[in-house]
């Protein structure tokens, strides 16, 4: 039960019940808030996920510590043992996290056609503008500076922080959560040639995001050519990557900061895509493959499993000298076979 | 002619004649879309541009294909044989198109300065902002949240969709379309080392964008430092592309999305580059070039032709193994001559 | 001392005087302007920087250039001979640029909540938006569709130029320059896997932009998940970067555009990252340490240097011969390995 005042607190009983986990220590005492182990005080709960952070638990201040069995021993304060540390940390966060301010209403400022729906219960911030046709759904903040085009339609409960960009006719689901900046349903690349001279292929389909999808701050998912682009439920993006159009990403799959995905690739469920990789377009990658940061994916991956490519930095002088000879690897190779076909006939 | 109606229908024989295309089949039959061969039904036009999608030729019900003469004998409906089915088909749904919405006018809730010149038959939607002696052409339109800095040139018949920023003097050709959070003319990165600390060197070109150009969302163009950066006309760019100060990029040259030039690199004409390339600034790449995707271009280019680096990705344990040795790269290689040396000596 | 009207003049006496430049030539002779070596005329002052510009500078009609002391007996002109001409150069630009326009007051068509404290010296353009309890600095422009959210405190003599998004509590130092669209104080990337489907974990960090800090088009710093996202004092990042949450970049460290930054990485003082880098999160980059463009960092770098990675591109036909031996590297390496053994056997 969250005290009375400004602040939540919860006895650690309380919150052990909510996590499902294991109390060591004191139950009765008040948590009302998280921190870093190395910071905590009296009254906050911290978390130990990841080996490294060992020292710091040796030495925290937390009232509580959230840990796996495998460090109980070495917690000088009350614990609450689970199976993923890091999982309960989160939702411990979530519990004590200050209550977003909750507004309803279109601000003064704002913009609305009189064609657009927008439920009673949402809410549309200064300057933003909601066109002819577009529908805003119960709970959903449209922010500052959006823009939700004509027939677009978002969901219920959904954020969009602020100066998102919502173009015609896109659908979003419930619970999406929108970065600033975020652009959906841009014009695919769509281009054919005359003679020299690009003409422009129109972009008649939209852009259908499932529930429960996130995405990061100026992040770009074009709309489909003909059929739609597509992000299953679950689906969370990082900041400034680009969804190229007829995209379909399946659920649960989570994608890391800078990654460019070409047209009409199709990407399986539950995968996890590392930074700054590029997938090429018009390819399949099946579910549950885990794609390492700097990956490069010009072809179809049919089977899960970790992939990787990328060189990493060396020394600068060292680097020039490899990569020189990364141009003669074709021609090594031919060398070693010949070599080892002279010994042969010896 | 297009028929009466809410949407446009034109017969076979008349879209024929317009794509100077031989029809096959009934030239009477009635067109309203384009479609997906596998979604396609009566009434739509579809295309076979790819020979992967030969299956679905088979099989599908749309009223009319546009393809090659070579799949004119698999095509189970009426047919219009093309040189190009792709731009066929760009050139039939540009046709089929539902019109954009046309306005003319000043939203009440945008604002543009007494000093800016805003062509009568041209839009500023809600909340755009048009700065002191900024220019609108005619029949363009300038979208809801989008910003015309003072002194900026927009000419005619161009599309700043939302969320567009053009910063102060920029100027912009006819029937440019930008997509939404395009940036032109932001400051280039000019800094100057002060013993340990960077000093700002002014910017103070600006950014000339030619006819026909379209840029794609969230993309960024920087102005030039003393001279301009400068976009040829008929250039077409993807998302989140960043063109670095004083570049030159060449007539009818094409960028996929996430690729970075540095300042002042001058690109050919007709050349086009994959996606998430990086070339380097201060070098020049001839005419013709086509870069593919992951593309790194740390020197001038001077031959037309296809060019390519980059590493595709592998099992996880392979790479690790392989990228290892990368390190020895050399150090192979000469143990490669010690060998051939010591064959040959023996 | 500059002259009456329109445009500043001095004489380049007076320049060199402020640049603690050598004087050659004419020092009485009035400047009003730079402009590079070969558009130079009357009036104007260029420099040389680059040897690869030294014919331009045989063939100058600039009033005067700024050079090193090498170049001088090539000058046809007037020079000021400085030991970093480039530095010279750029305080020259900002001593003859024309000053910005100064406003202060807030926009009719802005909206700025009571409780936000805007200083009177202050700009808040049109269609701006302070929310509640932001603070905005004195001289500070917060330019036409910038967002300030709640609680949001902006130092003295900033500039947001144009639709920046600052989110709630962020805080930025004095004389801090944002281009349009950045983004700054959007959720890091933080989720917790619970059984195949991703749990949000709050970020409850902000952002801190220490003084001085330049930030390019369409940057986005994520806020901190428990402790803040830092840039310390002199920072300079171009456009189109991502910082992760909890990212520390040491005072003096310049970025180049699209590199990626991952959570809780900390980069050293005086560093330099080429364009389109990558850095893992959790690893630490010592203090003057130089990465080249494309450089793919996956683990700490504790010494000071130039490092490099990245493969330049080669001509299609021998770069797809070259990366199928990629993935033979390891088998090569043994087959060199066994070739030395069976000599030294022999």
């Amino acid at each position: 039960m969250p005290s009375e005042g400004r602040r939540l607190s919860y006895s650690l009983r309380d919150i052990a019940e909510k996590l499902g986990a294991q109390v060591h220590g004191d139950g009765n005492c008040r948590i009302d808030r998280v921190a870093t182990l190395s910071e905590a005080g009296t009254g906050a709960i911290s978390f130990l996920a990841n080996r490294r952070y060992r020292p710091q638990l040796l030495a925290t201040r937390a009232s509580a510590v959230i840990l796996d069995r495998e460090f109980l021993s070495a917690c000088p304060v009350s614990a609450l043992v689970v199976a993923n540390p890091y999982l309960g940390y989160a939702r411990v966060a979530a519990l004590l996290a200050s209550p977003e301010p909750t507004q309803a209403g279109v601000h003064p400022t704002a913009c609305v056609s009189g064609s657009a729906e927008v439920d009673a219960s949402a809410w549309v911030g200064p300057k933003a503008v909601v066109e002819d046709d577009a529908v805003v759904g119960a709970r959903t903040r449209v922010g500052p500076g959006c823009i939700v085009a004509r027939g677009a339609r978002v969901g219920e409960d959904c954020t969009l922080t602020a100066n998102v960009t919502l173009c015609h006719d896109v659908r979003i689901g419930n619970r999406v959560l929108l970065h600033p900046g975020v652009v959906i349903g841009g014009d695919g690349f769509g281009i054919a040639n005359d003679d020299g001279v690009w003409v422009k292929v129109p972009q008649l389909g939209t852009v259908v995001i499932g529930d429960d999808v996130e995405i990061g701050a100026n992040t770009t998912i074009d709309r489909g050519a003909l059929a739609d682009t597509v992000l299953e439920e679950g689906v969370k993006l990082d900041n400034l990557i680009q969804i190229g159009h007829n995209v379909r990403i399946g659920a649960h799959t989570a994608i890391a900061a800078g990654v460019a995905i070409g047209g009409s690739a199709s990407i399986g469920k539950r995968c996890t895509i590392g930074g700054a990789a590029a997938i090429a377009g018009h390819l399949e990658i099946a579910d549950d493959v885990h794609l390492t940061a700097t990956s490069a994916v010009p072809n179809s991956i049919s089977q899960p499993g970790i992939y990787s490519s990328g060189m990493p930095v060396q020394e600068n002088r060292a680097w020039r000298r490899n990569v020189a000879r990364l141009r003669q690897l074709d021609e090594m190779a031919k060398r070693i076979k010949e070599l080892e076909k002279r010994l042969d006939e010896d």
